[in-house]
């Protein structure tokens, strides 16, 4: 079904959702700050609007995609909100997200947030995703014109709930790439080459490491972290065996050293015998 | 080819160790300090040595595996290495195992190092992995006895390359554990089903992340850090935006923030247009 949809802000991002709905065939009107950014997707196909009050009043469904929350706002602040749907793909904080929520609920709209989990490049490819969170019943009305950008997924009414899975997300990319940096640093510390480890060996590793989350995840959320792998006290063992094998090779292990402290507290209270997802009891 | 095989250490790994290899068809030869962790394996076909100089004198290739390097050293004293393969497999660091590597050819063996990338029930199973480094003959020679423990990969000839490369995943797991502990954490505020959430949400995500990892390590050996994904800069803001929200969540991000450090670091410095793996210049 052909909508009528606004996208507000055509940045890296915004213009590669208005270029897709022009692409799957929907009525696309667009607006950004900077007017010449229009041009290339008025060349195909789109109605471009003077102000964002206008490009809002053409659709029923309009996506804000800007630089950051406040910039939201701002693009919204003259706009008739009333009986329509506001889906904000803009990155922010779930603390943003339900502010928003709450004011354009007061304008009479409807809000759905949406963390964008795909760079530009990847929108329409099937490795993207995109969080929604927010009206159920707006995301049940336009689930369909939504997913012709990225797999869709409604993870729940709280509007903070797609930015804070989106932000646990990105952490979990943070952490992955912490790790990977000091590996790489004590591989290049003997010359051994660094790609091939990364591809043959690391990569495959971590595949086969986070295959083990989910079951630590249930041992967080039942609160039972017996093991039957390597408990504790032979992690914290196998930590001090890291850190002198790093002072040995000279290379600073700076990005774990947290990570050793929660392991070494929580062996401290006598917990050694517990799995590694214990220490998610350190982070309440 | 059935092989003569002593086995020394029958903890958990060197028992499942000596299993396998009798279950292989070779002719082995066990030693334990506790002498009765040898019955099973004597009831399973194994000769049981009284000493480890007896267990070493029965076989031309020697796997030790007992808890530490030290212990390792103790259990070779008295051993007549002369003419005979060392492989060992105790957990160590790069720089222990140089040493007993020059011990033991000191003495006229040949020395193999091997890091262990499996917990002892996945031994002799397709995920088990074993890196060996040190004598190439040595390896070239017993290589096909060895795979029947684990998949086996020759490193390099520097003996200390095995429990390196070894040490340098175990580094990687432990980012991406703190990353997933972080992640879990921010989740756990808003009590969005945990096992959910890592299942279908986190691992996928990590899973894809690292795929980018060998291209990271290729422009890290190349020190090429030009991007043409979210830069040092975008990555700063997305950091400060992660610290904003686990403030408002209340959740603490201790193990990230030497990560944020660095990044911060590097901007600093003036290279916020690198990519991510810019980063590794800071780890020298
Ligand atoms: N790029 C990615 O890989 C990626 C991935 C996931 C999520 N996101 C998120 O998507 C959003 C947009 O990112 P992007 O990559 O498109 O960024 P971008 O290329 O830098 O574009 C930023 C957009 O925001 C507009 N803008 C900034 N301040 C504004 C203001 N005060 N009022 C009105 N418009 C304003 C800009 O307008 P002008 O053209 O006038 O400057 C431009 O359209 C961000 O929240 C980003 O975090 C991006
Ligand atoms: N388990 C794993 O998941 C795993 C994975 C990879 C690598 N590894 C490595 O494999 C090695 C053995 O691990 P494991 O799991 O078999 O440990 P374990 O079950 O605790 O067994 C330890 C072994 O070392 C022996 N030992 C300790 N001190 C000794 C000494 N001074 N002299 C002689 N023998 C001594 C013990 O003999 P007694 O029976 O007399 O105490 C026992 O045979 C360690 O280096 C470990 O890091 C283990």
């Amino acid at each position: 079904m052909s909508e009528n949809i606004s996208v507000l802000g055509l940045g890296l991002m915004g213009a590669a959702l208005a270029r897709t709905l022009l692409a799957a065939g929907h009525h696309v009107t667009v607006w950004n700050r900077s007017p010449e950014k229009a041009a290339p997707l008025v060349a195909q196909g789109a109605m471009s609007a003077p102000t964002p009050a206008a490009a809002v009043e053409a659709s029923p469904l309009v996506i804000a995609c800007v630089l950051d929350y406040p910039a939201v706002e701002e693009v919204l602040a003259q706009a008739p909100l009333a009986g329509r749907v506001i889906a904000n793909l803009t990155t922010g904080r779930p603390a943003e997200a339900r502010e928003t929520a709450a004011r354009v609920a007061g304008r009479g709209g409807d809000y759905l947030d949406g963390g964008v989990m795909a760079v530009p490049q990847m929108i329409a490819t099937p490795g993207a995703l995109i969080l929604y969170s927010g009206s159920r019943s707006a995301y049940d009305r336009y689930e369909q014109a939504l997913g012709v950008l990225a797999r869709p997924r409604y993870v729940g009414e709280d509007p903070g709930l797609a930015p804070l899975l989106d932000l646990a997300m990105l952490t979990g990319m943070y952490g992955q790439i912490a790790g990977f940096l000091e590996a790489v640093a004590l591989v290049r510390s003997v010359k051994y080459p660094l790609t091939e480890f990364t591809s043959e060996l690391l990569v495959p590793w971590l595949n086969a490491m986070a295959a083990s989350q989910p079951r630590m995840a249930t041992a967080i959320e039942a609160g039972d972290h017996r093991t039957e792998v390597s408990n504790l006290e032979v992690n914290r063992s196998g930590m001090e065996n890291l850190v002198r094998a790093f002072e040995d090779e000279g290379v600073p292990l700076d990005l774990l050293l947290p990570m050793k402290a929660i392991i070494d507290r929580r062996v401290a209270r006598g917990l050694g015998h517990e799995g590694l997802s214990g220490l998610a009891e350190e982070l309440l």
